[in-house]
């Protein structure tokens, strides 16, 4: 059985634990004062904030196993030793306290300082996930700006919606129906497929009064009208320029 | 049994057809020949493009039954007539034609001329669906301004990282698992308690670094800023403030 201490104390930290659970022999660590890291670990998971990677590192530096931080945007370059090896094993979801994912659909993404070390962190991996795959600083980079989008801004669009309806009387649950099929309706086409409302059949009228609603919030007015050049620059290219020449 | 004509060919009068199924008299009327209204129907609606309701109601607007139509964001007021009764019946859901959404879960808003037609309507909302509210023109309104920041804006910005993920040797598939659970989470808490990313946590450095990465699309750069500075305006209102005090 791989021998696999997790560094961290934080939802990532506790959440692959579980996910190695009966499948590795973990243990979890405190990444302030490393009490019960094993001298003889195969991997060393340091799963903390991306700040305090280095200080962590730091500590641990010294160890024979493999190091590998589970961060989006950190280059693997900062945790770089002479002698040890070293690597990357980003799983690709969000995850809380409360949260029970599939573990086994979570993509992990790999990358190590050499190919034995590379197929190492691949096979922990695959004791718990279905889509492992290799990338690099630069590629799990974009993937995180990519979750930026598709997660931490899509939550805030919802935040705007919830405080916009308390404002005037109405009710966000009353949008969960919706968002569930606009979420289920991507598994099967392509965002860009998907593409419905006001914007997507240039109905300028509607825009217009929307835009007009959201006067008095000029941070809404701002990502209304950025979204929806945005969406009709994607979905009317030639429209566009057609109106463009008419000015 | 309720006698429901729906007049229109989209998505919106098939699946209403649908939803009512066996449960009222309904007939699909084509909008443009009006072939087939029926003289001693209950219910008229008008469910075609919001351009195109004038010109249906005017060819109907002589019918003995409630009219209405099934629009967002058009007022109850255009379909104003002297002597008949007349309505909004508004289902708050995309549809398309393979969706098959539970109709009991769809909410409906209803409007009406007078109390009597309001009844009607709700009572024929009540046929298939468990969340049946009154809701004026201008919440009306506003329930699909909300709906177009948590549906097409929503949807545009998975497009977004689709396309970004595409021209950079990604792959969108891989984002589902974390879109399928930030969407799960909105069920048990509000969006603003489940907000989570460089920007709620003050990642100045992150925010840099994917804005850089942006820096070849403008308005995908732009609509990075403007989310990230509305999140950064909901969730940190005083440390901004102090942030501007030291300038």
């Amino acid at each position: 059985m791989l021998k696999i201490d997790i560094i961290g104390r934080g939802n990532v930290a506790l959440h692959l634990a579980k996910a190695f659970e009966g499948k590795a022999d973990t243990t979890i660590v405190n990444p302030r004062t490393i009490e019960g890291l094993r001298a003889d670990s195969d991997i060393y998971l340091i799963s903390v904030t991306d700040k305090a990677i280095p200080e962590v590192f730091s500590r641990i530096k010294d160890a024979n196993g493999i190091i590998a931080h589970t961060s989006g945007s950190t280059s693997i370059s900062l945790l770089e030793r002479e002698k040890g090896r070293y690597g990357v094993f980003y799983p690709l979801q969000t995850f809380s306290k409360a949260s029970k994912p599939d573990y086994s659909t979570i993509p992990v993404f790999v990358e190590a300082s050499d190919t034995t070390s590379k197929e190492s962190l691949m096979e922990a991996a695959r004791l718990f996930s279905g889509n492992v795959k290799e990338a690099s600083s630069e590629l799990r980079g974009k993937l995180h700006l990519a979750s930026v989008f598709s997660c931490n801004f899509v939550n805030h669009l919802w935040a705007i919606a919830d405080a916009y309806l308390k404002e005037n009387g109405g009710d966000f649950r009353d949008l969960l129906p919706l968002i569930d099929e606009t979420c289920r309706k991507i598994h099967s086409k392509t965002p860009a497929e998907c593409q419905t409302g006001p914007a997507n059949r240039l109905d300028y009228p509607t825009i217009e009064l929307q835009m007009q609603k959201l006067d008095s919030t000029p941070d809404r007015q701002q990502i209304y009208e950025a979204l929806t050049e945005s969406i009709i620059q994607m979905h009317h290219k030639i429209e566009k320029r057609d109106e463009r020449n008419k000015l």
